[in-house]
């Protein structure tokens, strides 16, 4: 069996290039004129999954779309129906997009099938491009991963877009059939999943690294939070006299912020704010704000949200004003599997690279997969954490030693013992 | 000649409730249904000046609505041609106003002339009722006292309202003369102005005391400022990597409201805040604010601005932020008329109450007519600081006493050598 220390550096190199040109060629597959968007089985999604075809062609390697239109190609083990390990991520993008979130993860699965240069392992490996991950043309997110794990229900069928059409027309209009769907959900002979995907973040850059392993998908919580007070004259009302809803909610925003530097690796952000009437000249008497509190451990998550209900309360109570909150989101986090973790970082530290862990602060295709098969990522530097946005972009040479990386990997469990009993 | 101290308390009793009867007969004057609200020369403001000329009928005072649509009503002195007194306010009121804004001071002006009973003092008296102030329907205020001071030019009446009509095609609309505009300036025959106007504040509710004299009108800045960080994923970027618009602007809330406490009168407000993008979980990039700052001082009050632009800065740089900012007003503050601020206060003591001096924090008419006549104002007492809003009051027993202290005020002027000699 070859291995992956026989690709000369110039052999990566060109693989990695090809790999960012291939994301740059999907980046042109767009609604918009100019700048990339591709939702939800629009018709550049369509583009995505021929040209993938084309690539895989050469391996011998058939497409399928599944009924949830996501994008399945199966490279065979050395056994016939063998377990198979999946490996992908999304082919959609939010508008004025950049080109490698999620389709590096797909074209990085291709270019690792090509790197294995007709080697068979004793797994065989499912490429998965799923439909949808960014939430865009439904406004809920993961529909091509929740087809997999057996969650997309009449519910999230009936859903519809900004012009009324819905989920299951939306597939129907595509040229598939939602009856199909339950035979894309994953059977008894997925190994796990193992998806690449672009940081998204600042952190690797900071710590001067170009991988990570992803340990666990934080969880979040959503919270929207009213301080209410009451309106007067700006120019009438002196300082002593005032229930400025504003005031209150400017101590709060500094509380929020002083709390998530206070806590290691907890993240609170308050990003949205509305302060009612809104007018230059008079104090603001209603001011409603959210907050978005990430964490990789549910308690010290839940303990900060609930710390800082307490604070907007206190803050309120002391200046006169009152405070009216709602949760919008409670969800856990998402541990990756402990095995596939430390397959990863053996293979990160046969690279030669050093060792990062980390929780992943965003949601990912991975978290759902996590429900039904062990499940983990790679993180890629993001250089200075610009996504969802046409400055993304990836370094080659991360993209060598993420190549690097996934090849190690393969062999790492071509030759674990635990996986070879279960072949 | 009869003197105030012969009215008994159920007579200003009477004339009081009265007034506040007939200001609540203006409120039903409306654009609007279920709602009061007044713009410049819409059909209710002539409904207005009909119910006021019944009002003035019984007393022989002919009214007049000159070219700016103010209504004008002289009750001659002892002597034709003498100079005369300008008291009034204004009959135009917001959306969703109370009944006592503007209307207020307009009907006590009708109340005194009531109540002289058919004394003549050594100076006519002029009622008016301006057709505009509070800068509702074409943005701009003070429409109807401009014209006193010869300031209703060609660029103001060329303003077009929401619907495109002009402030000239508004008054001809209302069966006026643009033509007219000039004769309805002020002659040397105006002795000065006086303007009984509910406070719009709450300090003489704190203080227990129903009336206020207005020494001076506040000055005014206006500025836009914005923060410019940037716009991240509030998932993945780590507290000590972010450039969050939004932390910085709630530093600098603070830093106003802090700024305005430590000065003596000085008022700051932040009443308006727009973040972008505005997401849940997106890290705020641009936040854009206004500030307004109001004190009867204007060094004190341009220094705060400075001061806060520079703390604005300070804060920025210390989070890796810009800022720029704009101002959208500087008005300077107007000064009351000493000699009528004097007579006002005797008048206020004379009538048994405490004398309390104030710098008036909104714009009002007085403002405008002292850039050519000595001006001053009462203020009334406002319950809970309220106005421009239905629940918007105003006592019978203040009422009662700012009628006493206006006929106080009046034989005061009536006696005044200084007066006296330029009669």
């Amino acid at each position: 069996m070859a291995t992956t220390a026989q690709m000369t550096e110039a052999a990566v190199r060109r693989r990695a290039e090809e790999a960012l040109a291939r994301c740059r060629k999907l980046a042109s597959f767009s609604e918009d004129q100019g700048s990339t968007r591709r939702t939800f089985l629009s018709p550049p999604i369509r583009d995505c999954h021929l040209e993938i075809t084309r690539w895989l062609e050469p391996l011998g390697v058939a497409v399928r779309v599944d009924g949830a239109g996501n994008l399945r190609a199966i490279y065979p083990g050395t056994r016939p129906g063998a377990l198979h390990l999946l490996i992908g991520s999304h082919l959609d993008t939010v508008p004025n997009a950049g080109a490698y979130d999620g389709a590096l993860g797909v074209v990085l699965a291709v270019t690792l099938l090509e790197a294995l240069d007709g080697r068979r392992l004793p797994f065989g490996i499912e490429i998965v491009g799923f439909s949808e991950e960014e939430g865009v043309r439904f406004g809920v997110p993961f529909i091509g991963s929740r087809a997999l794990v057996g969650r997309l229900d009449e519910e999230l069928l009936r859903l519809e877009d900004g012009r009324g059409i819905s989920v299951r027309e939306a597939i129907e209009d595509f040229g598939l059939n939602p009856a199909e769907i339950p035979r894309a959900a994953l059977s008894g002979d997925a190994l796990g999943y193992i998806e690449f995907h672009i940081e998204q973040g600042p952190v690797l850059e900071e710590l001067g690294r170009p991988l990570a392993v992803v340990e666990s998908i934080a969880g979040q919580s959503r919270i929207e939070l009213t301080f209410l007070g009451h309106s007067n004259h700006a120019g009438t009302t002196p300082m002593n006299l005032r229930y400025d809803a504003l005031a209150g909610a400017a101590e709060w925003i500094a509380a929020v912020e002083n709390k998530a530097r206070s806590v290691t690796d907890l993240v609170a952000t308050v990003g949205k704010i509305d302060a009612k009437p809104g007018a230059t000249n008079v104090i603001a008497g209603e001011v409603r704000l959210t907050l978005d509190v990430r964490h990789g451990g549910d308690e010290i998550r839940t303990q900060a949200v609930k710390n800082l209900v307490s604070q907007a309360q206190a803050i309120a109570a002391r200046r006169g004003l009152t405070t009216r909150w709602k949760a919008l989101l409670d969800q856990r986090a998402v541990p990756m599997d402990p095995f596939l973790i430390a397959a990863i970082e053996r293979a990160i530290t046969k690279s030669g690279a050093s060792v990062h862990r980390m929780v992943s602060g965003a949601g990912h295709d991975a978290m759902i997969l996590a429900e039904k098969i062990p499940a983990s990522m790679f993180f890629l530097r993001t250089p200075g954490g610009v996504s969802h946005d046409p400055a993304e972009s990836v370094a080659v040479d991360d993209v060598g030693k993420a190549i690097k990386c996934g090849l190690h990997l393969l062999d790492e469990l071509a030759s674990s013992p635990s996986i070879r009993e279960r072949m």
